[in-house]
């Protein structure tokens, strides 16, 4: 860390930051400059809250020269993590597509929307089962029943399955899925974070609709420095003033987070599109983009889902952008 | 809600959309108009997904014409709510300021805290315990032991306290506690929503960061639909693309939040701004953009605060501030 | 447009507001349902101020079923336009690349530009001669002098130009020029959209920083309504809360734009960006997303241009992003 | 400007960078600390692009320690700058109320608004002239016919007036208007900023939809680095993702760049809100957050208004908003 020293800085006072920080454990190297004064910090400065030094009188600026994440940080770890799912790989080119409903809302449906999604070529089955939904009176997921529909169907037709956890305390429930999912509400749920770290399934986790690449990181940190290194990030569009779509699709964080860290990185077009005539040609645009995978929400019957009807793919539809998909990586 | 057909839908379309909202329990109300087809729908449509209808190909247009928030509605509830915080009342012309630091670092720290706040004239004592931080490398907070440090303060000043709460199983933690609060990152963490809405503390639930004013509102009628009226609604600014202040203050949101719900509302201009010396302006504009009370952060020391120093005042600056606030609410 | 009443409202209001329709020309269907009123109101709706009707007590909502921009729009045009830069065709399957220095900077930094971009294949040179700066300070360009170097470069290899233009003013300088472009700054510069809806000339139309794409589809509708069709628009980021990214690339954007309108629509991923070493996935992205040409910034040096070297593209390195590009372009 | 290298830079690398500082005119002041290179930069580098440099391999970091605006930065002139608009003054200390309808529509309705403003208490009348309207079919103004409606509107009542100018042309039709606006659409309009700069007529100019205070600073930095110093900031509301009011009233903006600059800031919470509810507590908000006066819509029948009526005021309510700012005012 760097911090640079207005040069109306007193000596009395320079002497005073310096101490602050040699008690916070950190060494100080100072250069006298002809229009300021340079600190060099040295050691762990991970503690240190930079707004607030810049909020100090005599700083100038300051300048984090490390970054914030380190175990999820690419510089330390320059290969790629492959993350297996039930046996299937992502990440460090093995690319993976997960599909399924965004509710699991009977048995019957599941079954169909993992047909469709074995059919099409997916390798990961998806369904909701606790719904995160804005409102309370909105159907809220079959909860333990849907746990067992939905490894019901993935033995069916031979997939591993992944489904969304809300809270730590639900962690025993998901004994028999393959994978869980952090959604983009709770993405700085820390306590959440710090309980799937501690567990060894492999953790999606999905960008919040207002958090910055660095944070998706961060909380990608959370997890593991817990010891759970099994994680996949999923870009799945932010929040922005354009209304067209259901979010705005960030698509440069994919290659973007592919720089900075050694995880594997997927995107959900569907959920950052929130509209199924879009999902063909984002897909696309994930996969050259750089992606290491998919997860698009597919229903046998879209029209009366309980949820997210707008955004999943038919049977069909599914079958094409799976073709689609192909092609874009047959070109890397 | 109504649903506006396009002209090009045939009989058949119409019928079997009538017979699919019928199967959900609605009414269906048909007007036919010469250039559109109108349907009006009569029942609970809270599980009717727009996204959804607004996706059909027949569909030009769907609009809800009731809100989707109930119990917290002023239109079903005109007379405001009132919140009793261990005998401090906030709402219906009862105005309150909390104040303390964002972390609770020891026991004199809180001590020193509390008898800032009390002798500026805070009503309520807050203190961070379980820290929500972006890194999990910086200051998590002193959890159960910063608890009792808290508790003891505020017997010592004699005010009530308020701290934040992470998820629902540390509720037992905070026995002693006068109020829980939701911090921006939990607002749609819905698994603590319930939690809180079963217990009969008070609650102050903060604004998400990318959070609209009405989905503030479905996360507070989530505890109010499981009983727990004692809901105080606060804006603490949300994240745009200004970085100048910490978060951009959406004061606008404090008399829209009142004209739409009967709950109190106050705001945070700490974290709105992360910047102490923005603090008193923005104090006095929420007393007189309509707030029912303040939230700030005080500290005997900001310089070597562990979190959020940079927005702390001191006991100087919070007596400063309450004069002023107080001058704000003469006018009212 | 359909606006519904309140179930409040009363006969006299209800009247009221329909001759106040009638008096903007206005013919009014009214449709009596069980619990709302429904206005259908067919003419030239255009001029109703939808913000206004909102606000009146008596109104429910207020939908347009007609898009309010007309001649851009595709369903009164299906047929993709086809725009001819000085024999170059965009749109309709055709697909260029425009390249060249955000600033020309000398006769012989915007030869050497010209060089890579037509040894790379571009299609069309482009070349900053009034520059639009954040700060008075900065280089502004060469002005005159610069429009005589890129025609002269131009010519040499033996492609057309484009320039960004600032103000209707300076048309008569831009006689050799093949076509205009207005930035993101000018996208509501509605003085310069007339003056170039008035001239023949191709125009570039970048979208707006905080423009929705109707917005932008609007600024095009002041073109066209003008008379000037060759209109081309260009995605190339918008502003949000994320930083890493010069701007957050809205590809999604591009198939959107392309269903709502029949004007062709690239796309710019160095603006977008910020970063050349994003350029290349976010070139074949944009590809495969459906655009129709891309804008790329190259510089013979990089490290010394006088604007936007971050994004700046070496010889080499444009070579191999339009290798990346052909390969996206044979797959659709 | 401060760049700090990275360790891994090599002496050839850094006597590179240092020779092309030096070739730009600059100071170059080396500090070898032990784990990185501090360049100190010393003179104009008003013409360094930052993004670039942060680009460099060597880079760790780039800073400016000095403000890019000068004239209108504070630090250079602390007296605050007092704008006198045909008589009235507006900062250090004087306040001024602008008012009048965001359209003129015709003599009559111009001269009931006028007397609206002149009654209620406003000292400067404002009319729109030339319409910045995101439909080329919305209504545009009564150009030179609203200019001539205007001035007699405020000679008749004693108001100096304002109106917003679209583009560098128009300059000879306002000759008889006390001072000119810069809309929102046109706060990048660097053609138009210049030409007001050249004119000594005062200019309120209004914060872009998309600008950081910063950049709304740099945009002053033209008008006055071309010679005219009259120029009062506007804060109006930015674009974010919350759809309830018509933009979100960054009032924070109002103290931070008083802070910023010596020249005068003002608010109109009309435009910030596009609700006349709202507009009362906005306007006092303002008052106490610090605003040197305040810019607002009123019309004698905001209903009929042809732009703007949502959030324009009415006689009776415009008058009970006076009385409530100067109660605001009264505990300053």
């Amino acid at each position: 860390m760097i911090a640079v020293l207005k040069k109306t800085a007193t000596r009395q006072q320079i002497d005073n930051l310096t101490g602050w920080f040699e008690k916070q454990g950190l060494r100080v190297n100072e250069s006298q400059g002809e229009f300021c004064t340079v600190l060099g910090l040295i050691g762990n400065t991970a503690g240190i809250d930079v707004d607030l030094l810049q909020g100090l009188d005599i700083i100038e600026t300051v300048t984090r020269i490390s970054d914030s994440f380190k175990q999820v940080n690419r510089k330390f770890q320059p290969e790629a993590t492959v993350v297996d799912i039930g046996g299937v790989k992502i990440g460090g080119g093995n690319f993976a597509v997960i599909a399924g409903p965004s509710s699991i809302e009977s048995e019957e449906q599941i079954m169909n929307a993992a047909m469709i999604a074995k059919v099409g070529g997916a390798n990961i089955l998806q369904g909701g089962t606790f719904k995160s939904r804005t409102s309370p009176y909105d159907f809220q997921g079959l909860h333990e029943e849907g746990i067992s529909f939905l490894v019901k169907a993935g033995k069916e037709v031979g997939l591993p399955v992944v489904t969304e956890i809300l809270s730590a305390e639900q962690l025993p429930l998901f004994d028999e899925v393959d994978a869980l999912q952090i959604g983009a509400r709770n993405m700085q749920n820390y306590e959440l974070l710090r309980a799937l770290g501690k567990s060894s399934k492999p953790v999606i986790l999905k960008r919040g609709q207002a958090a910055t690449v660095k944070e998706l990181l961060m909380s990608a940190e959370y997890i593991m420095s817990e010891g759970n290194e099994n994680i996949i990030l999923c870009e799945r569009g932010i929040r922005t003033y354009e209304t067209y779509t259901k979010n705005t699709f960030d698509i440069s964080a994919i290659p973007t987070l592919k720089e900075l860290t050694h995880l594997p990185v997927i995107a959900d077009p569907s959920q950052a599109t929130g509209k199924a005539s879009l999902v063909k040609r984002m897909a696309m645009a994930s996969v050259v983009a750089g992606s290491d995978g998919l997860e698009m929400d597919v229903h046998p019957n879209p029209e009366s889902a309980k949820s997210d009807g707008a955004q999943s793919l038919t049977g069909v539809q599914f079958t094409e952008v799976m073709e689609a998909t192909n092609k874009a990586r047959s070109i890397l």
